[in-house]
């Protein structure tokens, strides 16, 4: 496709020793050669670097020493010409680096353009794209690799094995309606279209069976501990924290008055959530009448409940169990190392079917078979393969989901021996959802809004 | 020189659409090569660009998509080899590249010792090491510019002639010691040692003569605007701030409870300090008594001293003149859109040399007069060429300061007839301490010390 010649600085921002400016576009060599000090760009050969300076051709001044790295079409990361000026990391420089590359003749790229044009020239599709966003904001080794693997095609080539058998399926759907009159074909037709389409159903409800454990790698398990004042939330937290890796627990950027801590636990990434509010005050209980902590156990997908061994079973632990009904719940008893005083029996019937696990928090007792608690829940304690693919993106799940229920209607009208045009409806709808996960067919607006959430200069 | 291979993650920590980690020695590119999946690198031309995976030789599994530079010694900045995988912007990804590198052979940098290497395996001196971290931290266009020649050897050169005009000079001194007896060579020499000896001290003490406005192009002008409430120090920060382009208003990193923000103002750049004060209250003067404020005056460099001249003078305005006494301070009249009730004369009296600018913020007047009242009292009014070479640095300016005392001692040695064994000393010393800007024989430890106040990956 044809496209003007984009620019941004694709380094975060922030004093560093490497800023990278880039350009994609036809006249990316034309516009850095006219601002270059050094070798004449536009000669040399692909995928080669050069030593240098930038300068203002119009004052003459020089602005940076540069190593420029020129990338020629189509082996690029957006099948155009690449450039790329590696700067000395100051903000001031970068940005007028940048400023020399729009003076002459450069647009300023929007967020995720040049992703974007990765995807419009056909080097990934939608599904792939949207990895590399994934692979940017994992958080844990794993939601790495389940990122990676689809970045390398890994989901897109399913999809793509998928439709190719809706196709054929279509084709025998197309022989029943072009030669009705054919009733010996029509038999063998409907028999094999069950088959197919039946086998593809299977493919899709696998998939979609992960999505709850990819949805978490990708994400993290949003986790809120709760308990009365004085009952071992703070210890729970560091225990948990210094246990395991914590994963980040800083990122520059976000606001400071929600602060969330990433841990590994046995391959699931926690997200404590309101972890400052642990760590500053033990009142959670207090304010589980307000808004905020009501809006904190309405995001989170798994709640630590807390309970004291030693001290009688309140009337505020009752509320506890009431406000977090219907959630994924672990219920720990702390404080086994001393004197019980809990009616477990009790804590029993109101727990039902929740996981119950008892701890000494203080004398390290039964962080294990926390974890394992935690793991067994999200990952039916097996460890997955890292060879499996996920479906982790939300706007994945719910095509899947929406081809699933329209391949199932399409088995039914089969059954029910509809009318076959209706039947080939479902099917092409089916093929077009899974289509709209690789990006075939997808409405300019729905991709402009895809790529406007990442970040600029990718 | 023999160094082990080092690594970095040289991009700026954050979600970005790159990030690169970069290697430094000899097994550069044998552990790259380790860890990746494409060309052999060890055998590929230098400064060339090669698209792979990087993954983990122990599991297998592929960790990033990656672009890697190679660029063989010792046509590198630091003139050893240097490989830079440029990866995807993720923080757990570019951690396991990082982590990968120094699990097969490197060792994780120091902050700066990049451009250490560079420096000791000698292809920048001292004071182009140090320009770089002024380039990265440069706040406006000019000192960027000033950093640049710095690095370019602006400086470095000019140092160098002084250094071997001294050299010269000493060989004419080394003729009076050895061969005394020649009385008409020491009268020659005498009159050529003073005239050399001056030449040189002249060149340091131009150099020094640059060095309050190289600081401030720098570092900036620490500015405080101080005045009771409601004389108008919102309005004028605000004029300041519109008037003229805010450099940077909010580093990513920086701490939020001291705001700064900087102004260019006729090309001295203004660092606002405590404008969060001004901004959140307007009661500057009932904390002047407070440790904190005393603690922003003293840093200031330039006192905006604001007067109401609605208003008669108070003691509390005497007690500004009195904080701020003995500092570079103009004095604004503002509010002369309303009646005049200030006793003029009175505050002439009390500013005595200060600059005085009437202001009305609230018409827009006077800011033009404020303005050039900063430019000149920085600047001597005069707009500098951008070809001059300054001296920023507070260690260059220790330096010439020392050395243009001992080139002195050594001129009135001369002039006083003492033994010329002692001229040679404070001349050997003058070519010594000019020696240290640009790195010649430099203890090791400040070398060390210097270094490590650069940035990771530099």
């Amino acid at each position: 496709m044809d496209f003007d010649t984009i620019a941004a600085i694709s380094t975060p921002m922030g004093e560093g020793a490497i800023a990278i400016v880039r350009l994609s576009g036809d006249d990316s060599l034309a516009i850095a050669n006219k601002i270059f000090k050094g070798k004449s760009l536009t000669e040399v050969p692909s995928h080669t670097i050069h030593y240098g300076h930038i300068f203002d051709p119009e004052s003459g001044d020089t602005v940076e020493e540069v190593m420029i790295s020129v990338m020629k079409a189509p082996k690029t990361f957006t099948r155009e010409n690449v450039v790329e000026i590696n700067c000395h990391g100051g903000l001031v420089s970068v940005n007028k680096v940048l400023q020399l590359t729009l003076e002459n003749g450069a647009r300023l790229a929007e967020p995720g353009e040049f992703t974007k044009r990765a995807f419009l020239n056909g080097r990934i599709d939608l599904s792939q794209a949207e990895a590399v966003m994934d692979l940017i904001r994992a958080k844990t080794d794993r939601a790495m690799s389940v990122a990676i693997g689809q970045m390398e095609g890994r989901l897109s080539k399913l999809i793509q094995r998928l439709r190719q058998e809706l196709l054929e399926t279509l084709a025998h759907v197309e022989v029943n309606i072009d030669y009705p009159e054919y009733d010996d074909v029509e038999e063998m037709t409907h028999s094999l279209l069950i088959e197919k389409a039946s086998s593809v159903q299977k493919e899709i409800e696998k998939l979609l069976q992960t999505s709850n454990q990819g949805k978490i790698l990708r994400e993290g398990l949003s986790t809120v501990i709760v308990g009365r004042p004085n009952v071992g939330k703070s210890s729970l937290l560091n225990s948990l924290v210094h246990e395991n890796k914590a994963i980040v627990t800083d990122i520059p950027g976000t606001t400071r008055d929600v602060i969330e801590e990433y841990v590994n636990v046995k391959g699931v990434p926690l997200r404590l959530l309101d972890t400052a509010g642990i760590r500053e005050t033990e009142d959670i209980v207090e304010r589980i009448g307000v808004e905020r902590s009501r809006q904190v156990l309405k995001e989170a997908d798994l709640i630590l409940l807390v309970l004291n061994y030693n001290d009688e079973l309140t009337i505020e632990d009752e509320r506890l169990f009431e406000a977090v009904a219907g959630m994924d719940v672990i219920v720990i008893v702390n404080k086994t190392d001393l004197p019980q005083k809990l009616d477990i029996n009790r804590v029993k019937e109101i727990a039902g079917e929740y996981s119950l696990v008892t701890t000494s928090l203080l004398e390290d007792q039964g962080i294990e078979q926390l974890e394992d608690a935690i793991a067994t829940l999200f990952f039916s304690g097996s460890i997955e393969s890292q060879d499996m693919t996920y479906v982790s993106n939300s706007r994945h799940i719910a095509l899947l989901t929406q081809a699933k229920k329209s391949i199932q209607e399409a088995i039914n009208g089969i059954e029910t021996g509809v009318p076959i045009d209706l039947v080939q409806i479902d099917l092409t709808r089916t093929w077009e959802l899974l289509g709209e996960i690789i990006g075939d067919a997808v409405h300019e607006s729905l991709i402009d809004q895809l790529f406007s959430q990442f970040c600029l200069g990718k």
